[in-house]
């Protein structure tokens, strides 16, 4: 629900976006001219294989790839981060200590980790334009192209055995099906404690100077044996140099470059302050059950950890909206736009009046928008989002495929479940926690009366309900959870469990707001959002990349420091920094050394380049991106970008935006003289497979 | 006459700041409850005594300390760099390589340096108010007043051999007559190569995180042995940690915090664009100059520098006063003291019209700024100024000593011939270029129409002017300007040097506008701006420091980091810190290392602490200043402040404003292992004298 709600504004109007090193490109519409231009370089067929099929994305949100013949696949540790929350226990805390396989019995299995590969994707406009019947209703038409969608999706998995997804690209300007290998047995191989992997902490975060070992590694598996990946990228061990094309393959998130004024005006007073509220109350949730002793501290790591990435990340998205430049040149650029179609009368009558309907919807959805917000997410209880998706699941999957909300289609149950049915713990009182904060919350937001709140509390105080309904509910248990999904509608309502109980309560709550969302807003959205994408194609030709949508993109960009206000920003950094950074807070955290970094200090080579910031156009779900060089080798390793390139939501800023990476040299340094992980070092340097 | 320009504006108002720790405070007028509230530290009258006889002022600008008992003195390379650069040849290059003597025999004498210490200070104010007749004119008034200032500076000097000067604080509130022993055989006795002193160049000047070894040393010389000042302080070997409470004595050149909206604009609008004009066109002229080679590009260097870094200052001094939160604080705080003054009847007539005829006097000043600006400086020719000062000076010596313009009364004439006279060396072809880009400057600026430039130019090219007066003059002997000024007028009436008579053609046009300044706008100054203090005294009471005079002052603060931005700025920097920002720019300039230091790099303690920041209130002539910690030690050597700081100018800022100081133990680490100074190490660690 999480990604409908997120993605229900993610639309609208073309693009026409000038040259530098902006873009977040499909691979079948590469900027070929602006690269020859500004690089001289040109991709090869080979070369774009190459890249698209030794990358990997991470299905809990981030990306990957392969750099060796033997299936290692490199990532963030941030992208692993739920994993090894997930394998840590109180005795063994692979968070803080890190995680280190020496040899292949010692890899470990992650509970609930799937990695994509794409493997082909066709464009499949047509198809899904040709069952919409323009006579029909908006809402009818709707519903046309979302069951031609399932149709298509279904009818590729069965062939292919692939996962299959049908993609709008250009807000419906284009649809496109993209086929994935899944790969399901993921082992954790390496990663390093999570005070090197994010040195300097929420301070440091989104900054540059950075000197963060934010990697991890893994092995994909395939019937019980390590895969050998048809393309795997080759290691630099010198890396990027300053100034050097570079390109960035993975799945940036969610971008919301076309957005018209009214939807950006929404975005800056409705949205993002509700997310920061709502935000910043379920840090101190997590404060507070942290601070209940060390174990609990622990158990709430990955948590705080993503909080205050998002709290970071969207203030300086909040901030980036409100400066007058970005105001300015939105409401020029789209004043501009307008002022074109208008004087074309073919181009008035088809697109003029699309501007002012989806004002109107977005007028419409602000009536309701807090509803939407607090009763549709139970950001932060798993077991509240569990039993929900248990409720729903086996009340859609009795629909026919294409009738179903889009996250229960036949073709994305498999990964659904593999999610639902997850072994990794569930810790019951920091469920608890979080589910008061919730229940608080509603209730303070949308007040007693609300019937979703009505629902919720039944009466009673968050506190106790909350402690009442996860004191007893055996969802904490996969094995439960899959008897009831498994049982189907009939075992789902003849539950007692009090947090299934619960969820069928708020059920109805949730589908009135959510059909009526669907019925009557999300079909003006698409089709007048895909109005104003036709005129800009029209206006300014059809040389551009698609808002970002989790699926495979290629940015390209070069290594360069920026000044920073008064500061000359380099373009990477070394070792040396980290511990003269360390030294200069006086060792106190979030500066403080592990102590395996402490002690190698003597060994480590102080010039070893440790990150580095290039130009290229990402934004979250690049997380765990490779940074790839001209002759299709790994140099480095996206980890974040800066402050500064936090507008990117909205639009490229070349002058001091940055993606920042850990240096492929930096990662073999660390592996060398910091850690002694030698069997990785000599797999990743061997020069042939 | 370059400080008449500068001053004619640093005036007026009282003030009524709040707490924090603001404040250049003189040593009679501590805010005593101030320091014992936030820091529970109150001065005893020795702290006193031994921090104000410790302390130095650099009479070309800049301030230091006593740090042995053996007369060792210890200021900033960038203060040292004047002297530096005037015993430096074609052949022995102190600037680029450093300077180390390892005994007495080999310190150096430098040709042109005064050094001032502060030996006493009694308030003048009743005497020279007695002298002013209130129903005098406001011309004879001022006169009245500058002839009593004279009187009292040359019954001191008569009767004690010190240099005797009137000062003026608070705006003409208080008048002071300051004594310095004046000391004018100072030796050089260590610098270290520029690079190391000035690290990151102009992009690292004005930031921080900084790794500067911005220090030189000097011994005093009294009667050709080395002097054992009565006070000096010791040394801190650990320094000061974070949060510790740390003083600054020194002498901040000028500040502008308390001039009224109209001036602030005149700042604003006129004065600061033409100084960022004049100051972007010299430094056009002394790059072309160094482009010529490799030795002219050594003559130019502290000139460069010197450019570079007013231009880095101005730019923040002016970007800072046209921020909203400046102009609006300021023009509120102004509407609130002008009601205040309003309300009250007797505040109101006796100080209610005075803004208005400041404003008045501001808007005459405008009619003949450029005329002022352009005509009355010479900024980058030292023989210019030579032959204007040589011009001047035997014509007003003639007058008596109250009627003489006050930079040439007997009590200033010691040190101004001592520079006036200075044996160091006068470049001609430096000289050429720069007299020809002021001619240049003057005829566009004034137009070929302009008495001054008439008489400037005499309708010639100024190219082939400066070449014909700097290719023919005979100043650039010392010995002459020496028989210049002691055969008095008649000898510079008598003289056919090309550029006494071109000074002695400009002399009546510079005489016109100083005496239509001084008759008729700076009276209102004075008597206005001295109005508008009272009345602020009146208003807000008396518990307030001058604005910045070049005057001994203390200032207090607390060693600490901040935000800057997105960034978490450390309070210290570390040597690991210098040796990776090198690395991490690939060691281009101006990130590249002294073979020194590089060579030095496994005997460095890495994490010996190198640079610091603090919240002291500090500007410009407070470079070199000691940080004194609360036994009295030396802790630390300010040698900048951030950019955030440049709005110092105007107010105080705690929050990121911060003094830059190279700290006590990074330079005894460097001493001993990149220098090997061992013996200035023993002279400073020494436990007693």
């Amino acid at each position: 629900m999480k990604r409908t709600i997120l993605s229900f504004l993610m639309i609208f109007i073309g693009s026409g976006f000038a040259a530098s090193d902006e873009g977040m490109w499909t691979f079948d519409n590469l900027p070929v001219k602006a690269l020859q231009e500004r690089y001289s370089f040109t991709a090869s067929a080979e070369w774009l294989d190459h890249a698209r099929l030794s990358s990997v994305r991470f299905n809990d949100g981030g990306s990957g790839a392969f750099v060796s013949p033997d299936g290692l696949v490199l990532t963030n540790h941030h992208v692993a981060l739920g994993q090894l929350q997930k394998v840590s226990t109180a005795e063994r805390d692979f968070v803080k200590d890190g995680f280190y396989a020496r040899k292949a019995q010692e890899e470990l299995k992650c509970p609930d980790l799937e990695l994509n590969v794409l493997q082909s994707s066709e464009e499949v406009t047509a198809r899904v334009l040709a069952k919409i019947d323009p006579k029909a209703s908006e809402k009818e038409r709707n519903e046309a192209r979302k069951a031609e969608m399932a149709r298509i999706e279904k009818e590729s998995t069965d062939a292919t055995g692939l996962r299959s997804d049908v993609v709008e690209l250009y807000q419906g300007g284009e649809y496109w099906l993209y086929r994935y290998k899944k790969f399901k047995d993921i082992r954790l191989v390496m990663a390093p404690e999570a005070q090197a992997a994010f040195y300097g902490g929420d301070p440091d975060n989104f900054t540059f100077p950075r000197y963060d070992l934010d990697f991890a590694f893994f092995r994909v598996y395939e019937d019980g044996k390590a895969l050998k990946p048809a393309h795997w990228l080759r290691w630099s061990k010198a890396g990027a140099g300053d100034g050097e094309l570079v390109f960035v393959t993975g799945h940036p998130g969610s971008t919301d470059r076309l957005k018209t004024g009214r939807q950006l005006r929404f975005e800056r007073e409705l949205r993002q302050p509700l997310r920061l509220k709502m935000l910043g109350r379920r840090r101190a949730a997590y404060y507070a059950y942290s601070a209940r002793g060390v174990e609990q501290t622990r158990r709430a790591k990955d948590r705080i950890f993503s909080v205050e990435n998002s709290i970071k990340a969207i203030s300086g998205e909040a901030a980036a909206l409100k400066t007058p430049e970005l105001r300015g040149g939105k409401e020029q650029d789209e004043a501009a736009f307008r002022a074109l179609v208008a004087k074309d009368p073919k181009l008035a009558s088809a697109y003029g009046d699309s501007w002012d309907k989806l004002a109107k919807a977005t007028d419409a959805v602000e009536t309701r928008y807090k509803q939407l917000f607090y009763r549709q997410r139970m950001f932060g209880s798993k077991l509240a989002d569990f039993a929900g998706m248990i409720v729903r699941l086996t009340a859609e999957v009795e629909k026919p495929n294409e009738k179903r909300y889009e996250e229960f289609r036949d073709s994305a149950l498999d990964s659904l479940k593999f999610r639902l049915f997850s072994p990794a713990p569930v810790y019951a009182d920091m469920e608890e926690a979080l589910l008061a904060d919730i229940l608080g919350e509603a209730l303070e937001e949308l007040g007693p009366a609300d019937p979703h709140v009505k629902a919720a509390l039944g009466g009673g105080e968050p506190k106790a309900v909350a402690a009442g309904l996860i004191g007893a509910t055996k969802l904490t248990d996969a094995a439960e959870r899959k008897r009831l999904v498994e049982g189907g509608a009939k075992a789902v309502e003849a539950s007692t469990d009090p947090l299934i109980v619960w969820a069928r309560a708020l059920d109805p709550h949730y589908r009135e707001l959510r059909d009526w969302y669907e019925g009557s807003i999300q079909p003006i959205e698409v089709f007048e959002g895909n109005k104003i994408a036709k005129a800009r194609f029209a206006v300014y030709g059809k040389s551009v990349y698609p808002d970002a949508t989790f699926t495979l993109r290629l940015s390209y960009g070069k290594v360069a420091g920026y000044d920073q206000g008064t500061n000359r920003i380099p373009y990477k950094t070394a070792f040396g920094g980290l511990y003269a950074r360390a030294s200069e807070f006086d060792g106190k955290p979030p500066f403080d050394l592990p102590a395996r970094v402490s002690k190698a200090r003597s060994k480590v080579d102080l010039d070893a380049p440790l990150n580095l910031v290039t130009t290229n156009d990402i934004i979250g779900g690049n997380s765990g991106s490779p940074v790839i060089n001209r002759d299709g080798e790994y140099v480095g390793l996206i980890f974040d970008g800066n402050i500064q390139g936090l507008v990117g939501r909205y639009g490229y800023a070349e002058d001091q935006a940055r993606a920042v990476a850990v240096h492929s040299a930096g990662i073999l340094e660390a592996l060398k003289s910091i850690y002694g992980m030698d069997a990785i070092v000599a797999e990743l340097t061997k020069t042939k497979s």
